[in-house]
């Protein structure tokens, strides 16, 4: 397994030279108390804490997963003990409210704790992740009652959750889901159905779950707007507010089985049957799907951050590799003499992946931090105008991070194990099983294809374009302060932001004569967005990394950005061309086969 | 496990209104008796054996993989039985001489076979496989000897083969390696190294195991000039030709472990040591490397067509998928009103992925009988300047289909999984399999980055661009050949080939200047070669298609060739571009980082 170290430096760079974080948090209600300090120490810790607990079990997660025993399912050897630890230290409620035993700290500041972890061991990341969208959920939409019962439990990390969307006749189309919900005289509901593909659905590490469940009430319209949302916790709690007694502490939720899959093996994957178990209804009835979002929007930056995690752990052991394994001499003379070959660094096309992978994975957490800051402002601003320009930016933003960090995410884990050459494809070496790990997150939390529709579909075209323009406001903010050096990368990008917003114009004209015009564009709009918004992240990595030159800094970090941001432009960037020239062919190279001739 | 079925139409199409195969056939001296009938019977009856008996043990190699215990090498339930039956059908002989047992049948209809039995089940092909390598390169240059003693129990199936050339330290430079070779006073030498990474290089499906060892004898140059090869059975022969009775047999080769792999879990990936193992010299002394060459070149082709196999295989699984799997409702009006939701194939992200993946597995398909075809003139043709025009373009084409073939692959069975959403990722689809299996294809037998290397250092640079002139030539000749109503592809082309001319001439005259600029540009430059090349195939499938549906024919698979060719032109072709473009950025922009900046 290559060895993980947390990457601070880069986040540092990230948070102080690109994102002014200091002054954001000043800025924003309820940080104030995050001072300089305190994020290098939780950054210091956390990094810690992932390089010398959690990564030393991702591969034995990976090798051991997951059992299922008449519906128990036990986690790799150390992941309990792992998460008492990390428990322990209150990791658990960083980001939540001091209300329920949190701490109270920024979104952007739990963004680098949740991709230490990802990066260290993404399958038992996945326990506190999804716990954390559910008490999203709770705290949006629950009731008094509902958050002071569940909340202090889940932000302490004692009880751990989960979302309870897909049944198996589906998956993106959630209109067509089936379990019931039926009233009680107790104001409660018999919930009864079965649920899969289930993440942290049952395991050993907690003393409850409490699902997030997508039921249709009696009489409920069919379709999405007749489904509701319920809390149904796997054990019965009683009054004390604790697990009930033996006795009565079972309710009818039971895992049927866990599935085998191509990575994440350490991540329990569960069929979850509800049998008249006793669930709660949350939010108003019918709006469940509505509710459902406020986690799915937290869930989608954080499956975006797995993305870049993963990357960030594949680029840490290419480079290593790449750096020590002597083959062949370099074209242009030999470079290191006394050895009886030089180290594979040397030869371009190496590089080429190398730089490949670091301008991702760097360009990904600029990009995922910078979205990470407008989830602070969102959530947090009192300037309601401030807070809803933060939240379209974000709205438009998220599908993107999604899609596109785990889709540039998978191909640097496949260079990552391309560098390592035949080693690269052995388990032993670790780089495999990132590639495997890496490849759920293109699916999960809506694939890249539904995260394309939302983009242009929803964000886009429903929106009227409102948050793509902020985000091009920002874009332009940015621009104007480059200097005089990078003034190509100027111009680029203000061709490139016109070219932006014709191509959404062009599509949402062809999509009024055929809407499937809409769908045949959504993949390409979105990579291109993607492609465009990582341009914008290296011109401010190119400018914040000039700003420190001119100072007078002689740390070749600095260098080492306006080179990658080079390599970016003239390297990566020309990708976006190819798919405008793809999107703008239109709809009919794509429908024109009968589904029999495929 | 997606169920697998022969593409016999497809192979057929390529065959007879691609390759004219017929003519070509009664052209090609030892080929007369290859009739239609002939050749009829022979796709039948692989592609039976690939369905039945090869395919339904696919999935059963993944989850049990390969077993070692104290040097032997259990292979998975079924894979030896198997490969019984496929020596009793005589399948193992198939293209070998009749002098030595073989049908004497031509390499391209070999390829088709091939094609089949990866599809169906790469892991077990790489026995056979392996073996066909090890016939090549001693039927090449054994002496006769040499040939009687070996060659008939192998092309019997009787005995396997492998190629022994990785060693710890050592994968793509082999000029560094240490196996060595020390003369014994009957004309034998003692070998002894250990080499990694040897498929097949133990198992227990034959009775003796021939191993083609690359070794230095005392005194040889250093590097790449200082190697020879040898012939090392694992068992001593005996003077009757079989294996010498059990207190001779040993020859001191032992497995000393396997590897665990990402995928092709079936295939037995070996640590092979030699201790003073008896070994005969093949070819002349420290010419090794080029004798291992012709293994490698169709080793190389070999690894394509794996490449293209295991994506059609996904294909197959995504395409019956796609028509059958309910969700959503099209949005350019319902389809299915009869059902809950619309089969997935409605909707167009799903046809961009279906397409992408059918254009790459038909497009490669084309190409790869197109370079089998080459293979069969440039080995049996008695037209010398034929056969050396064929061997010029089969150079040249070899690493395109070795890296484009794997790499496009690759993605294709990528697609194949994202096709199938969540349940692309479970094991027991059988979709994630075929992502792990593929994986390997683009790493041995040399890299991507070494076939580009090959392709513009070898075939364009040190050639002088004589096998790019060559494919130039045919596809002019193709070119010429197009109906009126494809002349936009033909423009396309014309244009293209200038380009390619172009692009391989300015990177010979930057690498006078700074060597590095030839690995900078080699891998887009042999993505640009690959693409072009389908491009190529694709306006001669839509030619070949126009001239059925012009004779009247109503089959409407040749309209989805038709519709095929006009997204690969509108859709895959623009990634041509961006490669071109990329490359043209030159090195400066992959050399200028130190190492420790990475």
């Amino acid at each position: 397994m290559p060895e993980y170290r947390a990457p601070i430096k880069e986040i540092n760079f990230v948070f102080n030279d690109l994102l002014t974080i200091e002054s954001h948090y000043q800025n924003t209600p309820g940080c104030a108390e995050v001072t300089p300090d305190l994020i290098e120490a939780i950054l210091e810790e956390a990094g810690k804490f992932a390089a010398t607990v959690l990564q030393p079990i991702n591969a034995i997660g990976d090798e051991q997963g997951c059992h299922w025993d008449d519906g128990a399912v036990t986690t790799p050897d150390g992941f309990k003990a792992a998460y008492d630890q990390y428990k322990a230290a209150g990791w658990t409620g960083v980001t939540f409210d001091k209300a329920y035993g949190g701490q109270g700290l920024p979104y952007s500041l739990g963004t680098a704790l949740s991709e230490m972890v990802s990066a260290a061991n993404s399958s038992w990341g996945m326990y506190p992740g999804l716990t954390a969208g559910a008490i999203h959920a709770i705290a949006a939409h629950g009731s008094d009652e509902q958050k002071q019962r569940y909340l202090p439990k889940m932000v302490a990390g004692d009880w751990t959750g989960t979302m309870c969307l897909t049944e198996a006749h589906c998956g993106s189309d959630l209109g067509m889901l089936r379990t019931k919900a039926t009233p009680l005289d107790d104001g409660s509901y018999a919930i009864t159905g079965s649920k899969i593909f289930i993440s942290a659905g049952e395991h050993d590490m907690s003393d409850n779950i409490i699902h997030l469940v997508l039921a249709r009430l009696p009489g409920a319209p069919s379709g999405t707007k007749g489904i509701s949302l319920f809390i149904v916790p796997k054990y019965r709690i009683a009054e004390s507010g604790d697990v009930a007694a033996n006795d009565n502490k079972e309710n009818g939720v039971s895992c049927g089985s866990i599935e085998h899959k191509m990575g994440i093996n350490g991540s329990s994957t569960c069929v979850i049957n509800f049998d008249n178990a006793q669930g709660f209804l949350i939010g108003p009835e019918n709006r469940g799907l509505n509710c459902m979002f406020t986690m799915m929007n937290v869930a989608r930056l954080g499956t975006a951050m797995q993305g870049l995690a993963i990357a960030e752990a594949s680029l840490q052991g290419a480079t290593a590799y790449a750096r020590e394994r002597l083959q062949g001499r370099s074209l242009s003379g030999v470079k290191a003499p006394d050895k009886a070959a030089d180290p594979i660094i040397v030869h371009p096309d190496v590089r080429r992946m190398l730089l490949t992978m670091k301008a991702f994975t760097e360009g990904n957490r600029a990009l995922g931090y910078f979205t990470a800051k407008e989830v602070d402002i969102a959530h947090r601003s009192t300037d309601k105008g401030e807070a809803t320009k933060a939240d379209k930016a974000l709205g438009f933003l998220t599908p993107i991070c999604k899609a596109f960090f785990t889709e540039t995410g998978f191909e640097v884990t496949n260079h990552g194990v391309q560098v390592l050459g035949g080693h690269g494809y052995i388990k032993e070496w670790g780089m495999e099983q990132l590639v495997r790990d890496c490849r759920i997150t293109m699916i999960y939390e809506g694939t890249t294809g539904i995260q394309a529709l939302d983009l242009i579909g929803r964000k886009v075209l429903a929106d009227k374009g409102e948050g793509l323009r902020q985000v091009i406001a920002h874009i332009m903010a940015d621009m104007e302060k480059l200097p005089e050096s990078l003034s190509d990368y100027k111009k680029t990008m203000m061709l490139t932001l016109a070219e932006w917003g014709e191509l959404g114009n062009s599509i949402g004209k062809k999509a009024m004569d055929n809407a499937d015009e809409i769908g045949a564009a959504s993949f390409d709009f979105l990579m291109y967005s993607g492609y465009v918004c990582l341009a914008w992240q290296w011109a401010n990595m190119a400018a914040a990394a000039s700003v420190k030159i001119a100072q007078g800094s002689d740390d070749s970090f600095y260098q080492g950005k306006l080179q990658t941001a080079r390599f970016y432009f003239e390297r990566i960037f020309p990708r976006a061309q190819t798919h405008k020239n793809t999107l703008l062919s239109g709809a009919g190279n794509l429908m024109a086969m009968a589904a029999e001739d495929f």
